[in-house]
Protein backbone atom coordinates (compact mmCIF):
# COMPACT_ATOMS: atom_id res chain seq x y z
CA UNK A 1 0.00 0.00 0.00
CA UNK A 2 2.10 2.83 -1.34
CA UNK A 3 -0.03 6.33 0.66
CA UNK A 4 2.31 7.30 3.49
CA UNK A 5 2.68 7.38 6.95
CA UNK A 6 1.86 9.95 9.10
CA UNK A 7 3.92 11.15 12.01
CA UNK A 8 3.45 13.83 14.89
CA UNK A 9 4.90 15.45 17.60
CA UNK A 10 3.87 18.58 19.68
CA UNK A 11 7.26 20.11 17.91
CA UNK A 12 10.86 18.82 16.56
CA UNK A 13 11.99 16.06 18.76
CA UNK A 14 10.03 13.80 17.09
CA UNK A 15 11.83 13.95 14.05
CA UNK A 16 14.46 11.46 15.74
CA UNK A 17 11.40 8.82 14.90
CA UNK A 18 10.89 10.05 11.30
CA UNK A 19 15.05 9.64 11.02
CA UNK A 20 14.33 5.91 12.74
CA UNK A 21 11.80 4.99 10.40
CA UNK A 22 13.53 6.20 7.27
CA UNK A 23 16.25 3.54 8.35
CA UNK A 24 14.37 0.64 9.09
CA UNK A 25 11.13 1.61 6.00
CA UNK A 26 13.27 3.15 3.28
CA UNK A 27 10.64 2.33 0.73
CA UNK A 28 7.64 4.46 2.94
CA UNK A 29 7.22 8.36 2.21
CA UNK A 30 6.62 10.25 5.52
CA UNK A 31 4.31 13.09 6.27
CA UNK A 32 5.23 14.66 9.46
CA UNK A 33 3.26 17.54 11.81
CA UNK A 34 5.39 19.18 14.38
CA UNK A 35 2.90 21.19 16.37
CA UNK A 36 5.46 24.27 16.43
CA UNK A 37 2.98 26.85 17.91
CA UNK A 38 1.42 25.27 20.60
CA UNK A 39 4.57 23.57 21.74
CA UNK A 40 5.15 22.00 24.55
CA UNK A 41 2.45 20.16 25.44
CA UNK A 42 4.05 18.24 28.49
CA UNK A 43 2.92 21.85 31.22
CA UNK A 44 -0.77 21.31 29.72
CA UNK A 45 -3.81 19.94 31.18
CA UNK A 46 -5.39 16.26 30.21
CA UNK A 47 -8.10 17.99 28.08
CA UNK A 48 -6.14 20.37 25.82
CA UNK A 49 -3.40 17.57 25.14
CA UNK A 50 -6.20 15.30 24.47
CA UNK A 51 -7.45 17.98 22.15
CA UNK A 52 -4.43 18.99 20.30
CA UNK A 53 -3.41 15.52 19.52
CA UNK A 54 -7.07 14.68 17.84
CA UNK A 55 -6.60 17.95 15.87
CA UNK A 56 -3.35 16.63 14.79
CA UNK A 57 -4.81 13.20 14.01
CA UNK A 58 -7.53 14.61 12.07
CA UNK A 59 -4.61 16.58 9.48
CA UNK A 60 -2.78 13.66 8.81
CA UNK A 61 -5.90 11.97 8.09
CA UNK A 62 -6.35 14.48 5.73
CA UNK A 63 -2.92 13.42 4.03
CA UNK A 64 -4.09 10.24 3.35
CA UNK A 65 -1.87 8.20 5.31
CA UNK A 66 -2.12 4.70 6.00
CA UNK A 67 -1.02 4.73 9.70
CA UNK A 68 -0.14 7.26 12.61
CA UNK A 69 3.17 6.75 14.97
CA UNK A 70 2.64 9.70 18.02
CA UNK A 71 6.12 10.68 18.19
CA UNK A 72 5.06 12.36 21.50
CA UNK A 73 5.65 10.74 24.62
CA UNK A 74 3.15 13.36 26.58
CA UNK A 75 0.38 12.20 23.51
CA UNK A 76 1.00 9.03 23.95
CA UNK A 77 0.48 8.82 27.54
CA UNK A 78 -2.51 11.02 27.89
CA UNK A 79 -4.34 11.23 24.78
CA UNK A 80 -3.85 7.76 22.81
CA UNK A 81 -4.79 5.59 25.39
CA UNK A 82 -8.66 7.17 25.07
CA UNK A 83 -8.65 8.61 20.93
CA UNK A 84 -6.96 5.56 20.12
CA UNK A 85 -10.11 3.24 19.76
CA UNK A 86 -12.14 6.25 17.55
CA UNK A 87 -10.15 5.30 14.74
CA UNK A 88 -9.88 2.58 11.91
CA UNK A 89 -6.49 2.82 10.97
CA UNK A 90 -3.59 1.47 13.09
CA UNK A 91 -2.56 4.10 15.28
CA UNK A 92 1.00 3.68 17.64
CA UNK A 93 2.23 5.78 20.46
CA UNK A 94 5.91 5.78 21.15
CA UNK A 95 5.49 4.25 24.72
CA UNK A 96 4.62 0.92 24.44
CA UNK A 97 7.37 -0.07 21.84
CA UNK A 98 9.59 1.67 24.84
CA UNK A 99 7.96 -0.30 27.99
CA UNK A 100 8.10 -3.38 25.94
CA UNK A 101 12.37 -2.89 25.27
CA UNK A 102 12.55 -1.88 28.78
CA UNK A 103 11.27 -4.67 30.24
CA UNK A 104 13.04 -6.86 28.00
CA UNK A 105 16.25 -5.16 29.32
CA UNK A 106 16.08 -5.05 32.74
CA UNK A 107 17.63 -7.87 34.97
CA UNK A 108 16.94 -6.51 38.77
CA UNK A 109 13.31 -5.92 37.87
CA UNK A 110 13.64 -1.93 38.96
CA UNK A 111 13.05 0.55 35.94
CA UNK A 112 13.32 4.09 36.17
CA UNK A 113 11.25 6.93 33.66
CA UNK A 114 11.89 10.26 33.23
CA UNK A 115 9.08 12.49 30.70
CA UNK A 116 7.33 16.03 31.23
CA UNK A 117 5.08 17.07 34.18
CA UNK A 118 1.99 15.11 32.61
CA UNK A 119 3.55 12.06 30.91
CA UNK A 120 4.72 11.22 34.43
CA UNK A 121 1.79 12.52 36.03
CA UNK A 122 -0.50 10.23 33.62
CA UNK A 123 1.01 7.08 35.12
CA UNK A 124 1.03 5.63 31.78
CA UNK A 125 4.18 4.29 32.03
CA UNK A 126 3.95 3.12 35.46
CA UNK A 127 1.14 1.06 34.71
CA UNK A 128 1.76 -0.29 31.05
CA UNK A 129 5.60 -1.77 32.67
CA UNK A 130 3.00 -3.13 35.66
CA UNK A 131 0.87 -4.84 33.01
CA UNK A 132 3.66 -6.46 31.27
CA UNK A 133 5.47 -7.67 34.73
CA UNK A 134 4.08 -6.86 37.86
CA UNK A 135 7.30 -7.90 39.98
CA UNK A 136 8.57 -4.67 38.22
CA UNK A 137 9.50 -1.86 40.52
CA UNK A 138 8.73 1.38 38.53
CA UNK A 139 10.42 4.47 39.94
CA UNK A 140 9.48 7.97 37.94
CA UNK A 141 10.25 11.73 38.35
CA UNK A 142 9.76 14.73 35.89
CA UNK A 143 12.72 16.62 34.89
CA UNK A 144 11.03 19.91 33.22
CA UNK A 145 14.19 21.56 32.51
CA UNK A 146 16.32 18.91 30.21
CA UNK A 147 14.13 20.34 27.24
CA UNK A 148 14.87 23.75 27.69
CA UNK A 149 18.58 22.40 28.84
CA UNK A 150 18.72 20.73 25.29
CA UNK A 151 17.34 23.43 23.39
CA UNK A 152 20.20 25.61 24.59
CA UNK A 153 22.56 22.62 23.48
CA UNK A 154 24.31 23.29 27.00
CA UNK A 155 25.15 19.68 27.17
CA UNK A 156 28.73 19.90 28.78
CA UNK A 157 28.37 22.96 31.08
CA UNK A 158 28.24 23.00 35.08
CA UNK A 159 24.90 23.97 35.73
CA UNK A 160 23.81 20.89 33.12
CA UNK A 161 25.79 18.89 35.61
CA UNK A 162 24.56 19.94 38.20
CA UNK A 163 20.51 19.76 37.24
CA UNK A 164 21.10 15.79 36.17
CA UNK A 165 22.55 15.23 39.33
CA UNK A 166 19.41 17.50 41.01
CA UNK A 167 16.92 14.84 39.31
CA UNK A 168 18.95 11.97 38.98
CA UNK A 169 20.07 10.91 42.27
CA UNK A 170 16.72 9.80 43.26
CA UNK A 171 17.17 6.64 40.73
CA UNK A 172 20.63 6.29 41.47
CA UNK A 173 19.71 5.68 44.95
CA UNK A 174 16.48 3.53 43.50
CA UNK A 175 19.22 0.97 42.10
CA UNK A 176 17.69 0.96 38.83
CA UNK A 177 19.46 -0.67 35.60
CA UNK A 178 17.23 0.71 32.73
CA UNK A 179 16.10 3.95 32.27
CA UNK A 180 13.18 5.43 29.96
CA UNK A 181 14.04 8.52 28.69
CA UNK A 182 10.27 9.03 27.90
CA UNK A 183 10.66 12.59 25.99
CA UNK A 184 11.70 12.69 22.35
CA UNK A 185 14.66 15.70 23.62
CA UNK A 186 16.35 14.20 26.23
CA UNK A 187 18.04 11.78 23.84
CA UNK A 188 19.95 15.03 23.18
CA UNK A 189 21.14 14.96 26.79
CA UNK A 190 21.73 10.97 26.18
CA UNK A 191 25.90 11.65 26.89
CA UNK A 192 25.59 13.87 30.38
CA UNK A 193 22.54 11.52 31.50
CA UNK A 194 25.03 8.52 30.74
CA UNK A 195 27.81 9.74 32.94
CA UNK A 196 25.77 10.57 35.78
CA UNK A 197 23.98 7.12 35.72
CA UNK A 198 27.11 4.65 35.18
CA UNK A 199 27.57 1.98 32.54
CA UNK A 200 25.59 -0.32 34.09
CA UNK A 201 22.35 1.76 33.46
CA UNK A 202 20.99 1.06 29.77
CA UNK A 203 19.19 4.17 28.11
CA UNK A 204 16.25 3.50 26.52
CA UNK A 205 14.74 5.91 23.89
CA UNK A 206 12.00 4.95 22.26
CA UNK A 207 12.64 5.56 18.70
CA UNK A 208 14.53 3.06 17.38
CA UNK A 209 11.42 0.45 19.06
CA UNK A 210 8.64 2.63 17.94
CA UNK A 211 10.59 2.28 14.41
CA UNK A 212 10.61 -1.41 14.22
CA UNK A 213 6.82 -1.96 15.86
CA UNK A 214 5.66 0.65 13.00
CA UNK A 215 7.19 -2.21 10.35
CA UNK A 216 5.68 -5.19 12.47
CA UNK A 217 1.92 -3.86 12.34
CA UNK A 218 2.22 -3.02 8.24
CA UNK A 219 3.87 -6.22 7.22
CA UNK A 220 1.15 -8.14 9.49
CA UNK A 221 -1.86 -5.78 8.01
CA UNK A 222 0.15 -6.47 4.56
CA UNK A 223 0.16 -2.67 4.04
CA UNK A 224 3.42 -2.04 3.22
CA UNK A 225 4.81 -0.22 0.25
CA UNK A 226 5.84 -2.22 -2.67
CA UNK A 227 7.73 0.76 -4.49
CA UNK A 228 11.16 1.71 -4.52
CA UNK A 229 11.55 5.25 -3.07
CA UNK A 230 13.66 7.51 -5.05
CA UNK A 231 15.16 10.66 -3.11
CA UNK A 232 14.06 11.70 -0.25
CA UNK A 233 10.21 12.72 -0.37
CA UNK A 234 9.00 12.98 2.71
CA UNK A 235 7.18 16.22 3.80
CA UNK A 236 7.53 18.13 7.44
CA UNK A 237 4.42 20.33 8.47
CA UNK A 238 4.86 22.96 11.42
CA UNK A 239 2.17 25.17 13.00
CA UNK A 240 5.06 27.67 13.30
CA UNK A 241 8.55 28.29 11.59
CA UNK A 242 10.53 29.47 14.30
CA UNK A 243 14.60 29.75 14.01
CA UNK A 244 14.87 27.61 16.61
CA UNK A 245 12.78 24.93 14.86
CA UNK A 246 15.08 24.67 12.33
CA UNK A 247 18.16 25.05 13.94
CA UNK A 248 17.05 21.68 16.25
CA UNK A 249 15.88 20.13 12.66
CA UNK A 250 19.17 20.59 11.60
CA UNK A 251 20.48 18.49 14.02
CA UNK A 252 18.49 16.06 14.14
CA UNK A 253 18.08 15.10 10.38
CA UNK A 254 21.15 17.40 8.77
CA UNK A 255 20.06 20.03 6.24
CA UNK A 256 18.66 17.59 3.93
CA UNK A 257 15.15 18.77 5.61
CA UNK A 258 15.38 22.16 4.22
CA UNK A 259 13.42 21.67 0.96
CA UNK A 260 10.36 20.19 2.86
CA UNK A 261 8.97 22.44 5.17
CA UNK A 262 5.20 23.47 4.94
CA UNK A 263 3.01 25.66 7.36
CA UNK A 264 -0.21 24.23 8.79
CA UNK A 265 -1.70 27.02 10.96
CA UNK A 266 -3.50 26.00 14.06
CA UNK B 1 -16.32 54.73 32.00
CA UNK B 2 -17.31 51.90 33.65
CA UNK B 3 -16.34 49.56 31.30
CA UNK B 4 -13.23 47.69 32.44
CA UNK B 5 -9.45 47.05 31.34
CA UNK B 6 -8.20 44.03 29.19
CA UNK B 7 -5.13 42.44 29.90
CA UNK B 8 -3.75 39.20 28.08
CA UNK B 9 -0.49 37.58 28.51
CA UNK B 10 0.74 34.48 26.68
CA UNK B 11 0.62 32.98 30.27
CA UNK B 12 0.17 33.70 33.59
CA UNK B 13 3.12 35.81 34.49
CA UNK B 14 1.11 38.78 33.48
CA UNK B 15 -1.17 38.30 36.72
CA UNK B 16 1.86 40.43 38.35
CA UNK B 17 0.18 43.31 36.29
CA UNK B 18 -2.91 42.41 37.76
CA UNK B 19 -1.75 42.59 41.01
CA UNK B 20 -0.44 46.32 40.57
CA UNK B 21 -3.16 47.57 38.76
CA UNK B 22 -5.81 46.76 41.57
CA UNK B 23 -3.78 48.36 43.80
CA UNK B 24 -3.14 51.99 41.50
CA UNK B 25 -6.32 51.79 40.21
CA UNK B 26 -8.78 50.07 43.07
CA UNK B 27 -11.79 51.30 41.23
CA UNK B 28 -11.28 49.44 38.00
CA UNK B 29 -12.62 46.02 36.69
CA UNK B 30 -10.07 43.76 35.15
CA UNK B 31 -10.42 41.47 32.57
CA UNK B 32 -7.42 39.00 32.20
CA UNK B 33 -6.68 36.42 29.41
CA UNK B 34 -3.78 34.26 29.49
CA UNK B 35 -3.15 32.16 26.65
CA UNK B 36 -1.99 29.27 28.49
CA UNK B 37 -2.81 26.45 25.63
CA UNK B 38 -0.07 27.66 23.69
CA UNK B 39 2.74 29.36 26.18
CA UNK B 40 5.45 30.43 25.95
CA UNK B 41 5.58 32.70 23.32
CA UNK B 42 9.24 33.87 23.41
CA UNK B 43 10.51 30.73 21.50
CA UNK B 44 7.87 31.25 18.55
CA UNK B 45 8.30 33.61 15.10
CA UNK B 46 7.60 36.63 14.71
CA UNK B 47 4.11 35.93 12.49
CA UNK B 48 2.60 33.86 14.92
CA UNK B 49 3.50 35.72 17.66
CA UNK B 50 1.45 38.60 15.89
CA UNK B 51 -1.41 36.33 15.09
CA UNK B 52 -1.64 34.97 18.64
CA UNK B 53 -1.93 38.45 19.86
CA UNK B 54 -4.32 39.94 17.42
CA UNK B 55 -6.87 36.78 18.51
CA UNK B 56 -6.09 37.56 22.38
CA UNK B 57 -7.05 40.98 21.77
CA UNK B 58 -9.90 40.53 19.67
CA UNK B 59 -11.56 38.22 22.53
CA UNK B 60 -10.65 41.20 24.90
CA UNK B 61 -12.71 43.66 22.46
CA UNK B 62 -15.46 41.49 22.72
CA UNK B 63 -16.14 41.77 26.41
CA UNK B 64 -16.31 45.41 25.95
CA UNK B 65 -13.00 46.48 27.06
CA UNK B 66 -12.14 50.15 27.46
CA UNK B 67 -8.55 49.50 27.19
CA UNK B 68 -5.99 47.02 26.43
CA UNK B 69 -2.54 46.25 28.39
CA UNK B 70 -0.21 43.66 26.53
CA UNK B 71 1.24 42.28 29.90
CA UNK B 72 3.63 39.84 28.07
CA UNK B 73 7.18 41.47 26.85
CA UNK B 74 7.27 39.25 23.85
CA UNK B 75 4.17 40.41 22.53
CA UNK B 76 4.86 44.04 23.36
CA UNK B 77 7.68 43.96 21.53
CA UNK B 78 7.12 41.97 18.76
CA UNK B 79 3.24 42.52 17.80
CA UNK B 80 2.59 46.01 19.49
CA UNK B 81 4.70 48.24 17.11
CA UNK B 82 3.06 46.49 14.31
CA UNK B 83 -0.65 45.95 15.57
CA UNK B 84 -1.13 48.95 17.81
CA UNK B 85 -2.26 51.32 15.31
CA UNK B 86 -5.19 49.65 13.83
CA UNK B 87 -7.17 49.64 16.81
CA UNK B 88 -9.22 53.02 18.35
CA UNK B 89 -8.70 52.20 22.27
CA UNK B 90 -5.79 52.48 23.80
CA UNK B 91 -3.29 49.96 23.78
CA UNK B 92 -0.40 49.94 26.02
CA UNK B 93 2.54 47.32 26.56
CA UNK B 94 4.95 46.65 29.36
CA UNK B 95 7.98 47.88 26.78
CA UNK B 96 7.80 51.86 26.75
CA UNK B 97 6.89 52.51 30.64
CA UNK B 98 10.01 49.76 31.67
CA UNK B 99 12.35 51.63 29.40
CA UNK B 100 11.22 55.12 30.54
CA UNK B 101 11.94 53.80 34.41
CA UNK B 102 14.75 52.18 33.31
CA UNK B 103 16.72 55.75 31.21
CA UNK B 104 14.86 58.03 34.30
CA UNK B 105 16.95 55.54 36.58
CA UNK B 106 20.38 54.55 34.96
CA UNK B 107 23.31 57.09 35.99
CA UNK B 108 26.24 56.26 34.25
CA UNK B 109 24.11 55.68 31.34
CA UNK B 110 24.63 51.69 30.80
CA UNK B 111 21.55 49.01 30.88
CA UNK B 112 20.72 45.56 30.56
CA UNK B 113 17.84 44.28 28.90
CA UNK B 114 17.01 40.19 29.90
CA UNK B 115 14.47 38.85 28.49
CA UNK B 116 13.15 35.61 25.97
CA UNK B 117 14.83 34.85 22.24
CA UNK B 118 11.77 36.56 20.36
CA UNK B 119 12.02 40.07 22.69
CA UNK B 120 15.83 40.03 23.00
CA UNK B 121 16.63 39.11 19.12
CA UNK B 122 13.51 41.58 18.23
CA UNK B 123 15.65 44.50 18.93
CA UNK B 124 12.36 46.34 20.73
CA UNK B 125 14.09 47.09 23.72
CA UNK B 126 17.25 48.21 22.18
CA UNK B 127 15.37 50.78 20.00
CA UNK B 128 12.98 51.97 22.57
CA UNK B 129 15.87 52.95 24.66
CA UNK B 130 18.33 54.66 22.16
CA UNK B 131 14.74 56.82 20.87
CA UNK B 132 14.93 58.59 24.44
CA UNK B 133 18.76 59.19 25.03
CA UNK B 134 21.05 57.81 21.99
CA UNK B 135 24.29 58.23 24.57
CA UNK B 136 22.95 55.44 26.76
CA UNK B 137 24.56 51.73 26.13
CA UNK B 138 22.41 49.26 25.80
CA UNK B 139 23.63 45.31 26.77
CA UNK B 140 21.13 42.71 25.82
CA UNK B 141 20.95 38.98 26.65
CA UNK B 142 18.56 36.53 26.37
CA UNK B 143 17.88 33.72 29.54
CA UNK B 144 15.21 30.81 28.28
CA UNK B 145 15.93 29.28 30.87
CA UNK B 146 14.65 31.63 33.94
CA UNK B 147 11.34 30.76 33.25
CA UNK B 148 11.42 26.49 33.59
CA UNK B 149 13.93 27.78 36.75
CA UNK B 150 11.08 29.96 38.19
CA UNK B 151 8.48 27.59 37.36
CA UNK B 152 10.01 24.91 39.44
CA UNK B 153 10.31 27.12 42.20
CA UNK B 154 14.08 26.66 42.30
CA UNK B 155 14.94 30.03 44.37
CA UNK B 156 17.82 28.70 46.23
CA UNK B 157 19.42 25.65 44.11
CA UNK B 158 22.96 25.86 42.64
CA UNK B 159 22.10 25.10 39.83
CA UNK B 160 20.15 28.57 39.70
CA UNK B 161 23.16 30.43 40.87
CA UNK B 162 25.06 28.69 38.70
CA UNK B 163 22.84 29.19 35.71
CA UNK B 164 22.05 33.00 36.79
CA UNK B 165 26.15 33.46 36.48
CA UNK B 166 26.30 31.68 33.24
CA UNK B 167 23.54 34.25 31.71
CA UNK B 168 24.98 37.66 34.00
CA UNK B 169 28.24 37.38 33.85
CA UNK B 170 28.26 39.54 30.48
CA UNK B 171 26.30 42.26 32.25
CA UNK B 172 28.09 42.16 35.32
CA UNK B 173 31.60 42.63 33.07
CA UNK B 174 29.37 45.66 30.76
CA UNK B 175 29.00 47.73 34.23
CA UNK B 176 25.90 48.24 33.67
CA UNK B 177 23.69 50.14 36.91
CA UNK B 178 20.28 49.39 35.41
CA UNK B 179 19.02 45.92 34.52
CA UNK B 180 15.15 45.47 32.97
CA UNK B 181 13.69 42.28 34.31
CA UNK B 182 11.46 42.02 30.30
CA UNK B 183 9.34 38.92 30.96
CA UNK B 184 6.77 38.97 33.65
CA UNK B 185 8.47 35.52 35.15
CA UNK B 186 11.85 37.05 36.09
CA UNK B 187 10.62 39.06 38.90
CA UNK B 188 10.43 35.53 40.67
CA UNK B 189 13.69 35.45 40.44
CA UNK B 190 14.32 38.74 41.71
CA UNK B 191 16.11 37.94 44.81
CA UNK B 192 18.68 35.33 43.25
CA UNK B 193 19.55 37.65 40.11
CA UNK B 194 20.24 40.89 43.16
CA UNK B 195 22.54 38.78 44.75
CA UNK B 196 24.37 37.80 41.91
CA UNK B 197 24.41 41.74 40.22
CA UNK B 198 24.49 43.46 43.50
CA UNK B 199 23.27 46.37 45.64
CA UNK B 200 24.32 48.83 42.95
CA UNK B 201 22.31 47.43 39.94
CA UNK B 202 19.11 48.56 40.09
CA UNK B 203 16.02 45.72 38.74
CA UNK B 204 13.13 47.33 36.61
CA UNK B 205 9.79 45.09 36.62
CA UNK B 206 7.88 47.12 34.11
CA UNK B 207 4.57 45.83 36.25
CA UNK B 208 4.33 48.83 38.40
CA UNK B 209 4.98 51.20 36.18
CA UNK B 210 2.19 49.80 33.31
CA UNK B 211 -0.12 50.48 35.61
CA UNK B 212 1.13 54.01 36.12
CA UNK B 213 1.11 54.42 32.85
CA UNK B 214 -2.45 53.21 31.99
CA UNK B 215 -3.57 55.21 35.23
CA UNK B 216 -2.32 58.27 33.59
CA UNK B 217 -4.21 56.98 30.10
CA UNK B 218 -7.63 56.88 31.58
CA UNK B 219 -6.99 59.73 33.29
CA UNK B 220 -6.06 62.58 30.33
CA UNK B 221 -9.00 60.34 28.23
CA UNK B 222 -10.96 60.99 30.75
CA UNK B 223 -12.16 57.33 30.99
CA UNK B 224 -11.21 56.34 35.07
CA UNK B 225 -14.14 54.57 36.38
CA UNK B 226 -16.56 56.23 38.86
CA UNK B 227 -17.81 54.51 40.68
CA UNK B 228 -16.61 52.69 43.75
CA UNK B 229 -15.57 48.52 42.96
CA UNK B 230 -17.20 46.47 45.72
CA UNK B 231 -15.72 42.86 46.66
CA UNK B 232 -13.39 41.10 43.87
CA UNK B 233 -14.72 41.34 40.53
CA UNK B 234 -12.40 40.61 38.21
CA UNK B 235 -12.49 37.73 35.40
CA UNK B 236 -9.46 35.33 34.21
CA UNK B 237 -9.87 33.82 31.29
CA UNK B 238 -7.16 31.02 30.09
CA UNK B 239 -6.75 28.90 27.11
CA UNK B 240 -5.95 26.37 29.21
CA UNK B 241 -6.79 25.02 33.18
CA UNK B 242 -3.20 23.45 33.72
CA UNK B 243 -2.25 22.65 37.47
CA UNK B 244 0.98 24.14 37.15
CA UNK B 245 -1.37 27.84 35.94
CA UNK B 246 -3.06 27.27 39.03
CA UNK B 247 -0.30 26.80 40.93
CA UNK B 248 1.76 30.08 39.64
CA UNK B 249 -1.88 32.04 39.78
CA UNK B 250 -2.33 31.32 43.54
CA UNK B 251 1.98 32.49 44.32
CA UNK B 252 1.13 35.62 42.38
CA UNK B 253 -2.12 36.48 43.51
CA UNK B 254 -3.09 34.37 46.37
CA UNK B 255 -6.32 32.40 47.23
CA UNK B 256 -8.92 34.82 45.87
CA UNK B 257 -8.37 33.94 42.32
CA UNK B 258 -10.36 30.64 42.59
CA UNK B 259 -13.72 31.41 41.57
CA UNK B 260 -12.96 33.65 39.16
CA UNK B 261 -11.97 31.12 36.00
CA UNK B 262 -13.22 30.74 33.29
CA UNK B 263 -11.57 29.00 29.89
CA UNK B 264 -11.63 30.23 26.60
CA UNK B 265 -10.37 27.68 23.63
CA UNK B 266 -8.08 28.41 20.77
Amino acid sequence: MNKPIGVFDSGVGGLTVVRELSKKLPNERIIYFGDTARVPYGIKSKSTIIRFSLENILFLLKQNVKMIVVACNTSSSIALPIIKRHFSIPIVGVLVPGVKEAVFSTKNKRIGVIGTKATIGSGAYQKEIKKLDSQIKVFAHSCPLFVPLAEEDWLNEESTKDIVKKYLSYFKKAGIDTLILGCTHYPLLKSVIHKFMGKRVRLIDSSEQVALETKHILARAGMLSNKRRKNFKDTIYVSDESDSFKEIAKRILGSKFKNIIKKNNV
